[in-house]
């Protein structure tokens, strides 16, 4: 397998979007599904408040019998019986009466109104009344909120604290979602091992198991690593393996475009590559491929590279397989220094970006993993541009928006 | 207990803020450090590249000996050893002759370039080379992103994908980081019943056990969420309980600003109340105290209300016992219709905000969860200000900002 032709990157993103695949369904607890992606219409049980209910502590009463009132001019009520939180009264109150009532607790027939205990004095028997009633104050009315039948939320909604707290209202303790996908990741490299103080002759630590681990990981999918060496049986036998296993498999190492890179040709010889080399700085030997109907994405094995190769092509996949809304946030800031480029490439520059400026992280080579921890965005320079210039205004893409959306 | 006079929002913070705990620390293993912060200093183990090594794979070669070639006018050297990933050659290489290479593997003494595959020909032993290489081409340095020994990074960063990656080429397969707090949740309440289809008399289901969990997870913290009774008894011991069990204690409902409320009375009897009653729109009704030496924060019952309290005082307080990074983004954008708004309280409406306009999303009650699930953010109104008018710029508070923040 040698693919010697780059593919642009609005090319490449087609190649890949055609093969999404979305997750089905599953039933969770409420309480399991914050942030999860809504998968069934919520029609409500409930009209919620489901009864008239108090908004304060105080008096449930007739408004008419506070017109006029005020502290200089008070006015008597008897209390006729009393509500506490989770009680509720089965006597109607009539005029003169008063009933004293528990926030959100049910406000008697006959009452219309509830005033704050803090304009009352109670005696016994006997309520003090300070001030005036509007009907209806401090009064929340059945179904205000939401009424019986009422649809109150659709599907591919993302499920915030206030989304949970809706459902849970509706009558609802557990709530259909989409699945997250499982993705396995294969790191290859036969110099790899384990971080540890010490190496020995050509070994490298294998930091892209943490890596990948963690970018899966922040796309809400669930994440399993393996390691495999850089050997057509074993790497077969791997990803078979991981294939039966996983929704999506991802593997780094490999990928260079030459003869003799496992990973794409083990890709080649079970299924079919569909993508294999791409116009973008850095990330250019990045593969795409599908095996018994599931995709494979074979990212570099250096570091930098495989990071800008997940944020460019699997994190927008894998967001879309669980239908969660994401939206990467392109803003413009203006460049402190030249950023060269080339036409007919795209390149995310690793960059730190304030209110206003964008500056480029210059290092040399896609190793250089130092500059990934300096960065909070990426320049993103299209496939039209020949760069930008000291003080241009370029496209900045904000890792902090990598990340599920909220509209 | 009995607080008539409400404190401004900013000195409500400064009693909360004298107050703050931080958590402790403890290692975890790497896999695990995603999104945590670090606690400790990371010094190297080793430098990176641990060797000059070849950033390409192709040929290892002296530079001079490609000097003037190009396609029209090739040369050819010798290949006398091959390199895989993860093996070395102890061969030293010299003038007129090559060393196949992996990418990655060291590049073996007496070359100082690496010739890409793609400019090359290979028969037997032998190699056709058809271009020039600059010194130091295609080798990266050893110690080029980092040296042996260099500080690399600071306590209180939170780990990215990309600090992992650093972290682990240092040699480090765990890492010292901020303890995240547990925290206990008591909703009170005899009216709240789990959500179900089918509700009695005056249930109301508990839809704050399930709002108050998110929150508390979209924070990083540990969280178990229980229910009691409003009985002064009962709410001792669970209040104890907790005090046992958890570094902070939430509890909702019972903490209206009138006589009777159980929460509030308890935290009284077992500690000290330092705050109760808010100049806040939505959420007055909040309580602060401190029981046996732990925070214990007392919001309203009822969903927005207790929302609000949550984003102002509770979610700063838990991101800063983590040492977390934490900026909530307060924008600018022009006011779709007037927000009144009183003198001398801070108000926090929900609302709807695109890159350039915000419109209040208007509702009766703090009770009205809809409000909620509608609005991307709060309109901040500082307490000097009487409202906002039709057309005017306005503070905005994005809800995607209350989160992780990484500078």
């Amino acid at each position: 397998m040698f693919l010697s032709e780059l593919i642009p990157v609005p090319q490449a993103r087609d190649i890949i979007q055609k093969k999404q695949k979305t997750m089905g369904t599953e039933k969770v607890r409420l309480e399991d599904a914050h942030q999860r992606v809504l998968a069934q219409e919520i029609i409500s049980y409930h009209s919620s408040p489901p009864f008239d209910k108090s908004a304060m502590d105080g008096y449930a009463v007739q408004a008419q019998d506070t017109f006029g009132i005020s502290p200089s001019q008070t006015t008597k009520l008897k209390i006729v019986d009393r509500i506490g939180a989770g009680d509720y009264s089965n006597k109607i109150l009539e005029s003169g009466q008063a009933i004293k009532i528990a926030t959100g607790a049910p406000v008697p027939q006959g009452a219309d109104a509830v005033i704050m205990e803090e304009y009352t004095y109670e005696r016994g028997d006997e309520l003090e009344i300070m001030a005036a009633l509007t009907p209806g104050e401090n009064v929340s009315y059945q179904g205000e909120d939401i009424k019986q039948g009422d649809k109150i939320l659709d599907p591919l909604k993302i499920l915030r604290p206030q989304e949970l707290a809706l459902i849970a209202s509706a009558g609802f303790n557990e709530v259909e979602v989409y699945q997250k996908p499982h993705v396995g990741v294969i790191v290859t490299g036969n110099e790899l091992v384990d971080p540890s103080p010490n190496l020995e002759g050509a070994q490298v630590i294998n930091s892209n198991q943490y890596t990948l681990r963690a970018l899966v990981e922040s796309t809400q999918a669930w994440v399993e690593v393996m390691h495999c060496r850089d050997d057509e049986e074993l790497m077969q036998n791997a990803l078979l393996d991981a294939l039966q296993k996983y929704d999506v498999v991802i593997t780094t190492g490999g990928t260079a475009i030459s003869k003799g890179d496992v990973v794409v040709d083990v890709v080649d010889q079970l299924g079919e590559v569909l993508l294999h080399g791409v116009a973008i700085r850095p990330g250019k030997p990045v593969g795409f491929g599908m095996v018994n109907e599931k995709p494979v994405f074979m990212l570099s094995g250096y570091p930098v590279a495989a990071m800008v190769q997940f944020d460019v092509f699997v994190r927008p996949y894998l967001m879309k397989m669980q239908q969660i809304p994401y939206q990467p946030r392109l803003v413009k800031r203006r460049a402190s220094r030249k950023v060269p480029s080339n036409l007919g490439r795209t390149d995310y520059i690793r960059a730190h970006a304030d209110d206003e400026e964008v500056t480029a992280i210059l290092s040399r080579g896609s190793g250089v993993m130092r500059s990934m921890v300096d960065s909070n965005c990426y320049i993103f320079i299209e496939e039209d541009l020949e760069g930008i210039k000291e003080g241009e205004e370029c496209l900045v893409l904000l890792f902090d928006s990598f990340q599920v959306y909220n509209p």
